[in-house]
């Protein structure tokens, strides 16, 4: 297939790129590199079946360029913004970056007749809840702007899915460990520790606790889902139904860096506003399809923690 | 209170501004009168607590001034598109004027620290399901940009209210009928008798069945809402849980007009590509809460088709 991976060069969609092109797709990769990276994808620069365009999504003469040179059969969508403390800072952020980009793409898409779509979406869509989290749960709450242009996101992929025949695969992340990450906890607790060996400051009382899933097992697991649902509009919640503590993690990561830090909380049930402190995920829809992720949340942290480390 | 609404001279903006000024609450309308029409209001122009400003929610400049000489209290958003078919031809309309303005409004609100927010939100968010919808239905898939845009305006409108404290309630309206109309099946089938009185064409078999409500009980559920719930965000379904059936309403325009018209429908279970041809509402939250509509479903058609012919 020929296939447009919008942030293809950023932390999750430069593996994805990594699996599409092993697979034999003629993979196009278009990102801004505000928050991508060329050496995330360095390595595919080179093969025939891959091509980096720098641009941005919401460049509409440009990406209409690069749509009718392409002749895509499916879009990957991933480009977004991925920092949540900074949509929360200025709305607009996630306005634009999370948001008008999806619409952006399925206009286009929509133009060009493009009809399979995946969409990157994520646990943040249902807000702060204790209940065990189901792809039909409501009602839909988000706490942070990011969650919001997600969920915005979904809203009008599913009225173009219906309105204009596009096949669609969304899954919903947690939180994404692993390789190459540009931010999150285990990423700022690294930076911190490194700094600072002596003494590690954790946002938050550490009691906060989340599902992880490792990268690699992330990709796998959207290439499992897209390969086995066949309906117009899918949709998946991925990732484990364990969970990691923040204060675990940050017990793991001084054990690796092998050092004897003391841990000061700043106190409070969550690392800052629009942090969602604690959620639960019911991954069974997944399970019954057939996937589920080689390691737990716990494993997941150490491994993505071991290749942070560049272990 | 100082309160802006919105739209406040459309069809159910003007019934909300004529129930606020006799509340005695002063009341500023922006409205760039696209879909608006002056004389929704003009009998409240004269009133020393209604001030009515021809602007464009996205006209940013304007809107500073606004909000800056009006020091409102509370605002009401209704501005939004209305014509569910328009949005589906072209998917800039429901993302410029049902999307784009909700978040227009909210930018304002955090930046002039207004801390209260009615939306006037839809049934159309859930989608096309027989399931009868509470409002923690989900999962939440409109098949038409008029509900994607009042989706993706709920979900930013929660991150907000959660992230910048802003009290909100958000009321999900079915079909809404009553004095000053400009579409729908009840305005359709009037103009349409008018035109030609022999013979009546019903968009789809005439078997789509949804929940209707007079619009001036309408307001009055949103007035009951908004005085008797205190969460900083309160979701209500607000209608009736009885329904009628579109050949219903056709019998009953033509009964009311005198005629004895034929009736030709056109086939296929659905009116327009994004229509929903049937839902229901549970109401239970806001009955619980002490309120129902005084017209059920047939009594709130029967009466729109009378105010609509000038009875």
């Amino acid at each position: 297939m020929n296939i447009l991976v919008t942030g293809g060069a950023g932390f999750i969609g430069s593996h994805l790129c990594d699996s599409l092109t092993a697979a034999g797709h003629n993979v196009t990769v278009v990102d801004n590199l505000v928050l991508g990276k060329v050496e995330n994808i360095s390595h595919l620069l080179d093969k025939d079946n891959f091509k980096f365009i720098e641009a941005d999504i919401l460049d509409t003469p440009v990406m209409e360029g690069v749509f009718r040179e392409g002749k895509f059969d499916m879009v990957y969508h991933l480009a977004a913004n991925s920092d949540i403390q900074k949509g929360g800072r200025d709305p607009l952020v996630d306005y634009t970056l999370t948001f008008n980009t999806t619409f952006a793409v399925l206009q286009l898409m929509k133009e060009h007749e493009v009809k399979k779509l995946f969409f990157a979406s994520t646990s943040a869509i249902y807000g702060e809840t204790s209940d065990c989290l189901t792809e039909n749960y409501g009602p839909l709450q988000p706490v942070s702007n990011y969650g919001a242009g997600k969920l915005a996101s979904e809203a009008f992929i599913s009225a173009f899915s219906s309105t204009y025949g596009i096949q669609t695969w969304i899954t919903r992340f947690p939180n994404v460990v692993g390789e190459r990450f540009t931010h999150g906890v285990i990423f700022d607790f690294i930076k911190k520790l490194r700094a600072n060996p002596a003494e590690l400051e954790v946002l938050g009382n550490g009691e906060q606790c989340k599902p992880y899933v490792y990268v690699k097992d992330l990709i796998d697991g959207i290439n499992f889902v897209i390969a086995n649902s066949h309906d117009r509009f899918n949709v998946y919640n991925l990732g484990s139904d364990s969970r990691t503590k923040v204060k675990e993690i940050a017990a793991m990561v001084i054990e690796e860096m092998g050092l004897d830090a003391a841990i000061r909380y700043t106190g409070g049930d969550r690392g800052w506003v629009g942090d969602v402190p604690e959620f639960r995920y019911d991954l069974s829809k997944v399970n019954a399809l057939g996937w589920s992720a080689p390691h737990d949340s716990n494993a997941s942290v150490r491994l993505a923690i071991q290749k942070g480390l560049g272990k």
